[in-house]
């Protein structure tokens, strides 16, 4: 296939997701590349949670910065628009040290017909360590990880509906700094989780951190394939699902999907079956958090007030958003230099 | 009110300015944040001029480096283009040693409905020390430093035709380098004055260093509201108004706007009436100064070979403002870690 | 001439080309901008090629970094988008510690009517060093290096169709690594000559350096003004001018023009005709190398496999333009400090 092709052709219907899983450790065991949360073992997943912890520092006080990426190059090459996910990128590596370079994808060489692996190839000749990929076709981080050479590594920063394994670390990390463990834990997912790739790589990191209960709420016309959720419980009514919980996490809502759904007309309608309020949330457990991935739409799958109260630990999201990413550079930095 | 009605309401209708000028200063009493101009003292204006200069040095020399923001971040939020000020802002943070985000706003979340107040909660979770905002809406900039924790910075960097603090700044500095004192000094500011942030706050600066006179000039259709400017002349005749004038300082003026100034046609007639020309200067005080804020439509508002002569300043200005930054990143920091 | 007409005029009509070999070397001869190759010397070439080879570390190594432009400022100028150039430079000035102001052009006060020099005058007011500067208007560089200050550098990145020094070195690096002299050498250029910078650059970058042979081959339509190439032998049929060739450069093709070419109805006619395939390789020498300045339309004008395979030093040619830039940074920098 020449890669001209890519972007007519699904590398990933070709290419099951199995495979990115083994395609991301190095032959030692290291993780060389993060692709998929799919894979990873509790032990892996647990060293990053701690390796991450170490790069948190008290808001108000210093940010932690370290060299220990001086000399090494990062490129966030998003090919779909983002605020927090690359400034968070960004700052992950300039706080360790690295060079980075930000392409602005849209005004540049791809519009000249270039295919993406050239213009990889071509970053990789100038001595890019990293790439930091979001793309909103399915397959392309790991299609590229496999062209890549040894010396180099492919992060993941959100992949079409699949996969978005950075969110889905600081999920865990931010959950393990509020409950003592996973294993008798009930956590809700409520939103569009069809098109959700946080949800995904959420329900990928707790199922591997062996969580108690994960439900997923929907409207029926954004419900997921049960099969990309196996274990999961897919549900329809957020008063029922949220009974209990002790983890609520609100997903963005697309805005123009709220029309288009049987039997959900508008906004208002939508809140009031699946919004997560201070309402519903006395039905949840009482020490119960709330989680959003952001950027949140106030009102429609959140109330306001209650982003904003005790219970939400959404800014630390963000936070530890950061210290995940400068985790994951630091770590498949060491296994590119200790290959 | 819902954060995400921020661009609907006016926040600084039920806010009066008088509040930004308390909002900016920490309880020890330095500068914290820098809104606006009114509300400094003389001293603390002073002060920043004499800490500006010491980040210039010769032209050609090298630029002034130093370490002062080492493991800062700075985070520049551009809500309107911006060439000059984003640069000046990107290179003083740079030679303070920060780390710089910059974000190309329009390319971000804030198509997707976040609020502005959520995409700065983000951004201060990744430990953002200091937010440099330009925004074309008046109250922005107080608006966000009413929210941010004690913490966390926020420079203006142009606000609607409010407030342009760092360019009043650099204007005083500009001047103060050229004469003796502000007390017995004539200021002529001529062009769009009613649209103008630069105007007002060169106003607010010098009329807290004292200045002599101040005549603000305009075609009738321009000319400000006089409670924006309590103390200067309000005329509409240059050929009077830059009579023994020491500062002329002409304003770029809006192509758009001519067409539609009533008994004014065209670009000809403007520069005929309003234009800051060699033979108009015979008329000002013989060592007077012109200033511009830049960028200059030549031919328009001043006479093209005029910006280049020995009594223009204004690429000096462009120096100062650098200088002005690097004094006010340093300052606010140094507040910060000491509150 | 006002400097607001620069865009209107064309500055290089009445500035012969001639000029710019001599406005871009210092007084004592050294190089102090880079805006064309015409004019240098073969030792000044080797010199560069010596000091670029420096700057080169083994793929998979870490990339060679210094403090060389440490407290200096790179500013990039990009009127024309650019992805490979702009980071091979980025990266260069990144690596060799300068500070590096990038400016989207489209997005700044270029559109409010400021004309270019200003633009200029306002950065080097900021202490900006190093201009790097795409554009594509012909003679824009050399205008912009006529009138900076004596401690300012410009750099050539790209100009209309008319120069690309930096691409015409990192050639000649790439060829000397594979070639024992340029002497007995036959270099074969195919594919768009009459509107490709990057031919007139290694064109002349070949012809000081001694080259036995080159030879331009295109359709008709596309052929060159021998003028511009004074020692080349200009041809029509690839199979004939491929015939023995050392290296063997493919350009890239503009589609939109391959449609307007007499007698060339489409792509797999311009392939069959023009292309650089491994069938017509078998002509050239048997140890001939393939060269391409990239973006790459793989299967228009270069075979995809043949642009992979290990006769092809295509990505070569890209580190070597970093390490290009690097020497050339370094050079310029050195010689404005010792002026």
């Amino acid at each position: 296939m020449p890669v001209t092709d890519l972007f007519e052709s699904k590398p990933h219907h070709d290419q099951p997701y199995g495979d990115d899983a083994n395609l991301q450790l190095s032959r030692s065991g290291g993780l060389r590349h993060l692709l998929t949360l799919r894979g990873l073992s509790r032990q892996m997943l647990s060293d990053l949670l701690d390796l991450s912890a170490e790069f948190l520092s008290p808001l108000g006080d210093a940010a932690v910065r370290t060299d220990t990426l001086a000399g090494k190059t990062v490129a966030n090459l998003f090919f779909e628009p983002s605020t927090r996910t690359r400034a968070s990128f960004d700052l992950a590596a300039k706080r360790l040290g690295a060079d980075v370079l930000n392409l602005d994808v849209n005004t540049s060489s791809r519009k000249k017909g270039e295919s993406i692996l050239d213009m990889i190839y071509t970053l990789q000749a100038m001595q890019v360590d990293v790439f930091v990929v979001r793309d909103a076709s399915a397959g392309v981080p790991a299609y590229i990880a496999r062209h890549v050479k040894d010396h180099v590594s492919i992060l993941n920063a959100g992949e079409s509906d699949v996969s978005h394994p950075t969110q889905g670390i600081l999920d865990l990390l931010t959950i393990r700094q509020h409950k003592k463990s996973f294993e008798n834990l009930t956590v809700v997912i409520v939103g569009d989780i069809a098109h959700s790739r946080v949800a995904r790589s959420a329900a990928q990191g707790l199922s591997i951190m062996g969580v108690g209960e994960l439900r997923l709420v929907s409207p029926k016309s954004l419900a997921p394939n049960s099969d990309d959720f196996p274990r999961a419980r897919i549900m329809h009514r957020l008063d029922e699902g949220i009974r209990g919980a002790d983890v609520v996490m609100a997903l963005r809502i697309q805005r123009e999907r709220i029309g288009n759904l049987d039997g959900i007309p508008g906004i208002d309608e939508y809140f009031a079956n699946y919004g997560v309020s201070h309402e519903r949330m006395k039905m949840a457990a009482p020490d119960a958090i709330v989680m959003h991935p952001g950027p949140m739409n106030r009102g429609i799958e959140i109330e306001s007030s209650l982003a904003d109260s005790p219970c939400s630990v959404i800014t630390q999201q963000v936070t530890n958003g950061l210290a995940v990413r400068m985790a994951i550079l630091s770590t498949v930095c060491h296994n590119l230099d200790t290959r």
